[in-house]
């Protein structure tokens, strides 16, 4: 592509309204342009690096055996009621009357429409499993879009819905091929990114990984260890039990005179004790009414509800004790509670079994103990696993040790069981004639979020890196006054014509501009392989070639530079 | 591709809402599947028709320099007040608020979106001329959503628009290149079609070409040339005076009796002369408030209001005389009407004026003359084009004689002049620095309507016809016994494996089912080419090789079946 027949359009400041890298470069770069707020036009730069993610995420997904399909952007309200979630989706479905006034939404997701084919289409356990995707436009009316297409309203996402006769077949045939192809379109578009285990959320069903591209922005914080694959949201990184003995008690048990401290912070000021060695309790209510549940977690680590709730004796939803109950049980308020003399069921999270002498609240309001020891104080309570994870914890796997990061989704996939296929009623019969109701699994990937997410992670002062596969362009040509140079212009055209010749992506940059501006756009748009043309070296019979993160060009001989090129491509 | 890892669901019956050819077979092949009136899901094979025809139209554009961007399919409100649109389209703008109550719709086309760019994006005439185009998912609330994808709600168009400092450009680097590059797209679908001089519609501006598609069930005719490309729509295909010499009265003027004679079907069966010789009058309002003019022409033809409102002294937009009028100023009542003794202006037909004897109303109710000659019995009137061209008369470009057709339009391209960069200010600077606005095209085409267009003319009744360029597959292959047959499972996957290897798009039908069904569905999905495997013919070394048009299969030795074919698919 010559730059004269396409349409390249840069700015030097992005907009006052972007804050987040990727979205000032991507306005700076020109690939988008905003037409309301969370809706944008995917300018020709910006549609080829989208193209080009698409063309992945479909090879991928019809190696994995998916078979595409394209259902429509609007969606009657009937299914979405039938599915419940019509009610239950809140604003961020877009609802809309037709002009007779029939109620439909512009789909954020398609379980309903795919499941209402399905049932349709499927009767019999010899046409499962089954696994279907599209590639179509969506709309989430978030209540605040930001961050460009890293949340905006109108986005592409591919979606992939499998249907199995049963769990075994949805591990087997649909989740685990899913969770394959995800990775190989991560690895393929060079993401540095980790797949991992994930909360269900709202979709629901159980048994889900989100695929998180790793960035500083990112809004989520994902655990992962430094020797093996493991990684989960920092919420459902489990601790571990600790190993070794117990260190013996070197204190006697002392209540302290604590005057107005409420928090861990005055505490260990107060006493001027580490944090490590001071206990934290939370009081939760119990299953049965009344009753209340103890739990105690080192000062310094952050309570996890997700854990706590799954406990036995304790009330899900998790709910805090009233100050009233409290007061009733343990005889003092919120900021001096703790064990000692307290009747009902204690737990301590795992960190807290080693140790010995600890600081806590002496149950009576301006005082704590100092040397508590759990056996000798009171009883031992049940060590389990309370608090999120720390950066170096032990991995859950065993294997090397936590690190935290936070990350971008841009893909997941969910076992959704059979919370759609139960809503719609989509059974087939078994090989026994009786009706069963399919299980289901879903599977995305935000393909407009990962051109942002990917920028996110990769861009410098100078503006965005490309890998090769997502480039708008793999290569691009920048002739040093092409207008007037004959000899540049040669030499351009040549390298120009037998790049393309050899299938590379090669854009030819014939702009009538000053080579600054030229130079600097290059590196702005992050085209991956970069040849410079100037009369000066074309005289010694050399051109200039660097890739995007170098720091200095090479000379290159004009003879050899396509050679070269070519190659660094197939790498 | 196998069946077995695709998604065939065939039917033997349309559902009974399908009236249309096309309808009918999208539904039976399962191309597509309903999901609510006017929006449909494509289905895995008719996914793949479609893209077929998508990629030749993106092939085609970026051939004519048109430049692919994506704009959203949600489009703000105040865009399309700037406009005047919002006001003006009604009710097939399917309008939408947000959760925060701002008005939005779905886009139909996308003037308004282009040219808020292209005006904050192009600022000077060195930038010019410029054409973006893209292939999105539109939205029209029809009315009456029927027959299939043909007239859907919410459809795949390719819109382009085409920006420019002067007519001149737009015609020579817009419109020419559009109007080119459509017809390499119908020419490489194999499509019988017309470009056809259109009247332009709602949309507004001036000069428009319509591309039809012929077929029985089209909506629009459509007269063309049998010697030449003209072709235009039916109402503005221009009749030519006639040559020669006018034929000498014969008869006297003689006033008749015609008691309840008002209609030339009347007349012609009272009097027992033939339709050619009778004269129907037409009285519309002229220019001056209370002025009439009178418009003649032959029994047999049809008046063409859009040609008589554009006659000098003729009130536009055209108004038919009131009977009080009438009455004053012709004496009689519509049915006895003619230009003896009438003082107003008249205008006759060309096709009237070489005849003589005719037969016309008298201006006394229930009185018709016999024998009137022009000039004899009132004055010569002017002879003008008034009615709409018949099969047979002389095409307007002198060559061949014109034939009508039936059209289903698959594309347009207009001139749109200043009528959007006005309203929306798109303005550039000359090359004197001054202030001008652009000059716009736009030019669509209906990608998914191409595809029941084009079963709509290649049907029969076994099913679907394809040209290769638009089949789901190029070849299927039908093995009969597939699962028990080892010498047909060998030779299937062994002529599968090698079409597949040389670039054809094969289809390898290894469903477990009859050979009547595999047979039947090869034809109803009206794949192109078909090679049949069965124990008989392979004892002998042999497969059945079969066109989709074809009566008779023929037999092809088994080691020169993939050469054949791949031959043929170069054709």
């Amino acid at each position: 592509m010559k730059a004269s027949q396409f349409f390249i359009s840069t700015l030097k400041e992005a907009p006052a309204e972007a804050s987040l890298a990727s979205h000032k470069l991507m306005l700076r770069a020109g690939l988008i342009k905003g037409v309301a707020s969370g809706l944008y036009t995917w300018m020709p730069m910006g549609l080829r690096v989208l193209r080009k993610v698409e063309n992945i995420v479909r090879e991928e997904m019809n190696r994995s055996g998916s078979v595409e399909l394209l259902m429509p952007v609007v969606q009657p309200a009937e299914l979405w009621q039938e599915s419940g979630r019509w009610e239950f989706y809140g604003k961020e479905l877009l609802r809309l009357k037709d002009r007779k006034d029939a109620d439909f939404c512009m789909g954020p997701t398609c379980e309903e429409v795919i499941t209402d084919i399905v049932r349709k289409e499927i009767n019999s356990y010899k046409q499962l499993p089954k696994n279907f995707y599209h590639i179509q436009t969506k709309f989430r009316d978030e209540i605040r879009p930001r961050f460009g297409v890293m949340r905006a309203r109108e986005f592409v996402m591919k979606d992939a819905y499998s249907f199995h006769a049963d769990y075994e077949s949805l591990v087997r045939d649909g989740y685990q091929p899913m969770y394959d192809a995800y990775c190989r379109i991560f690895d393929r578009l060079g993401l540095n990114y980790r797949p991992v285990a994930a909360d269900t959320g709202s979709i629901g069903g159980t048994g889900s990984h989100e695929f998180q591209v790793l960035a500083e922005s990112g809004e989520d914080v994902i655990a992962y260890s430094d020797a093996s694959d493991f990684a989960a949201n920092v919420e459902l990184a489990p601790t571990l039990p600790l190993s070794g003995e117990r260190a013996p008690a070197g204190k006697a048990l002392e209540k302290v005179h604590t005057p107005d401290v409420k928090t861990i912070a005055a505490l260990v000021a107060f006493l001027n004790v580490p944090v490590e060695q001071t206990l934290k309790s939370i009081v939760v209510e119990g299953e049965e009414e009344g009753e209340l549940v103890l739990l105690l977690l080192r000062g310094d680590h952050e309570f996890n509800d997700i854990k706590a709730e799954k406990l036995a004796g304790v009330k899900s939803p998790l709910a805090m004790a009233s100050p009233e109950l409290i007061r009733a049980q343990f005889g003092a308020d919120g900021g001096s509670l703790g064990p000692v003399g307290f009747k009902g069921k204690v737990y301590a999270d795992f960190a807290t079994e080693k140790g010995a002498d600890w600081v806590i609240g002496a149950n009576e309001n301006d005082y704590h103990y100092t040397g508590f020891n759990f056996g000798r104080d009171a009883a031992e309570p049940e060590f389990v696993d309370l608090r999120n994870v720390v950066e170096g914890d032990p991995s859950p796997d065993g294997k090397g040790r936590l690190k935290l990061a936070r990350g971008i989704e841009v893909g997941h996939v969910f076992q959704l069981r059979d919370k759609y296929s139960k809503a719609l009623n989509a059974s087939f019969l078994d090989n026994n004639g009786k009706a069963q109701i399919m299980e289901m699994g879903c599977y995305g990937i935000g393909v407009t979020r990962i051109v942002a997410a990917a920028i996110e992670q990769n861009n410098d002062e100078r503006g965005i890196i490309w890998t090769d596969a997502m480039a708008p362009f793999e290569v691009v040509i920048v002739p040093m006054n092409y207008k007037k140079s004959e000899a540049v212009r040669e030499a351009a055209d040549r390298i120009y014509a037998e790049l393309a010749a050899a299938g590379a992506d090669v854009l030819l940059d014939d702009r009538d501009e000053r080579a600054g501006v030229l130079l600097n756009d290059s590196e702005l748009l992050g085209i991956p392989h970069r040849i410079v043309i100037g009369d000066r070296a074309l005289k010694e019979g050399n051109v200039e070639y660097a890739r995007r993160r170098d720091n200095e060009p090479q000379s290159v001989a004009l003879n050899e530079i396509t050679a070269k090129v070519l190659e660094a491509l197939k790498v």
